[in-house]
């Protein structure tokens, strides 16, 4: 009797579920560091065995996806914590020109294939607004790893997966306008004006405020009032994102980088924080593997074509990353171009909209969703093998992280 | 357009969910504070006030109860790393008689009122049900703030609530089978056995077997080895325990006392679970608060049954507790008595399934509800007072707090 009522009152499957996925996570991460491999690839995979595709231990869910959510929203607002402003506001320009290639190349070659392979007008748009967006979330994660968040090359990447993801939902609110009602020019033109005009007010003059208010923070009863304050914050700006027209994590990231100076002498704000990634990230990366449905590529045609595309998404993205980086050393150029390369999520969300309006067919979604996934994984080894110079100059080892902040998130990922 | 998609894909209704909650948690908090009242009681109300019965920002959800479970966990696993196991075998056989009269009086009065009431048998073992099991996580949050869960009587509480709990899931089935079909002796006993069972080896090994295994859980890959192993421990114990038949709060709790030991100097370990426990528990807090629909309360017969189902649940377990410390000094046995008067989830839990069942009126359902409350607010301000003399001869005050550990929590309720 008692397990029948625990069980209907607490939760008891969703427990079971939390536990499956955290433990997996962990095991798979386990493997995959002493396979000198990236922890994310290991979670993300972890996703793929206990998901719907291979064993079916768990399936995905609102709830879940719901604490993904929260997991990759206070993952960048981590990032956003190591993000001092000037840092990304030096690199502006040349971020700008990242995003914008990286933009450009990808939608057009994504239109232009799926057009060539028999793809109507909105669903070839879909396809190509599907290749837009970085998930900056994978790679952040991957540097943040190797202590390597503070170099130039990192903080271009940010700022780039920043522009880039603003560009992204406009594209998508353009696409998904014309696959219903046709182009409202007066209302893009506003909303993506707000959009930009949200990030870049906050991101200005985000840190400022919060440095000037910083000594009123410390004398708060709260008891730890940076963390605290930083929650709040790092919510309150989600949600303005979302109704400004800029993705949750936008916020959140801006969230961290307005606390970066106030807390940059504060390791407990690190420690606590790093406490919730660790907990919550494994939930982002495992729900992205149980995204995929291993079983719609038993047709070979669905193989070609998610293979096809997933090709063109990390070629046209490490060129318009790495040509929009002219001008820096070549290895610089590809550093930029890789740390590009992964869609995640976004690429996932474009796919179910377009699903969801019934303007791409199942086989365009699986190879966008396979994609979205083999970017991921592809895209942090690339990464790893691409930067592993500046790490072996730094005298960063695997088994040692000399950076009391980088540590906290070290082989997080 | 943007903010259309954005809203329905990521989730922008829950956000500003959890965003209110934990606002207005920390809000309230603050000002509890600097009232000089406990936090806790301020987190409860904030859950009052946005909640359906005041502002109706926040609706209670299956989300948010999910949220608010994984609070608790991680609140009664925080206290359970705070709690070497021999310092509770110690008291172990106080810790019985202060649980057992503390189930037994409050049990037989709840029975007995609700029979004079004008309940029916089934009805009336129902309300005794519900004032039987005391909340520890209230108890443990206000102990923890002011930096006491290492005094004798914090450790008699904390294991009377353990066996209180036990207890109380017995009763529980005993009464459910009744209300359903009748007692089945075997089963029950097969139940209880298990549960008790579980308990005890978890609680004896769990602590030894972490202690030998430490070594090995330090030279693993995983950037926070014991964080992580932690949290699997965490999750794996509380569901283990739903299906052994007790509550999910016992598992967190036995596999924070397995790993006291193993990471007793461990700091790191402590603040990166500090962070996860003040990131949720407002969500534990809050959703109590918002349970409460004042509006029942309009019909005045009502009031009365809450008020006193609410004091002679204050009184019965204060006595029960109390005098299951017979021997101690006076002032210790009043301690023990209000550490054991927050009801709290638990109380709520047994209504809610009389409800279901259809065996329990709305009337008595409402007085339970209100009594859980109640308790839930009364019990903090009266620990504090019974504590303070504690507190103030260890030179622990309002704004310093000087033990490490204790620091990681304080004022966190």
């Amino acid at each position: 009797m008692p397990l029948v009522i625990a069980a209907s009152v607490e939760h008891a499957d969703v427990l079971l579920a939390l536990f499956i996925i955290i433990a997996a996570a962990k095991v798979m991460a386990e493997i995959f560091e002493r396979l000198r491999q990236p922890a994310v690839v290991g979670e993300i995979l972890a996703g793929v065995v206990i998901g719907p595709s291979l064993l079916g231990l768990v399936q995905p869910s609102d709830l879940i996806s719901v604490i993904a959510e929260i997991g990759v929203i206070f993952l960048l607002f981590t990032v956003g914590l190591e993000t001092k402003p000037d840092s990304i506001f030096r690199v502006g320009k040349r971020a700008a020109a990242v995003a914008l290639l990286g933009v450009a190349i990808p939608f057009a070659a994504g239109y232009l294939i799926a057009l060539a392979w028999g793809g109507s007008f909105v669903e070839s748009m879909f396809i190509g607004a599907a290749l837009v967006a970085t998930s900056v979330g994978i790679t952040a994660r991957v540097l943040a790893s190797m202590g390597l968040l503070d170099r130039e090359t990192s903080r271009i990447i940010l700022g780039a997966a920043v522009i880039d993801d603003i560009l992204g939902l406009i594209i998508l609110s353009v696409v998904s306008s014309i696959g219903t009602t046709g182009v409202n020019v007066t209302g893009l033109l506003k909303t993506a004006g707000l959009a930009i005009l949200f990030t870049v007010v906050v991101g200005l003059f985000g840190s400022k405020l919060m440095s000037r208010l910083a000594p009123k923070v410390d004398s708060l009863y709260l008891s730890k009032p940076f963390f605290n304050i930083g929650l709040i914050l790092c919510f309150g700006l989600s949600v303005a994102s979302i109704y400004f027209g800029v993705a949750a994590i936008i916020g959140a990231f801006l969230a961290g980088m307005a606390l970066a100076e106030a807390t940059d002498d504060n390791p407990k704000m690190h420690r606590m924080t790093g406490g919730v990634t660790e907990f919550l990230v494994p939930f982002f990366l495992v729900n992205i593997g149980m995204q995929l449905n291993l079983s719609v590529f038993r047709d070979s045609s669905a193989v070609v074509l998610a293979v096809v595309v997933t090709v063109v998404a990390v070629i046209t993205k490490f060129l318009g990353g790495g040509l929009g980086a002219w001008g820096m050393t070549r290895r610089e150029m590809a550093q930029i171009g890789v740390g590009m390369i992964p869609r995640g999520e976004v690429g996932i969300v474009v796919a179910q909209i377009g699903l969801g309006m019934a303007v791409i067919s199942e086989q365009f979604f699986a190879a966008v969703l396979f994609m979205a996934v083999a970017t991921t994984l592809i895209a942090p080894p690339l990464i790893k093998l691409c930067f592993a110079e500046d790490r072996d100059r730094d005298g960063v080892t695997d088994t040692f992280v000399p950076d009391e902040h980088a540590d906290e998130y070290s082989r997080i990922g």
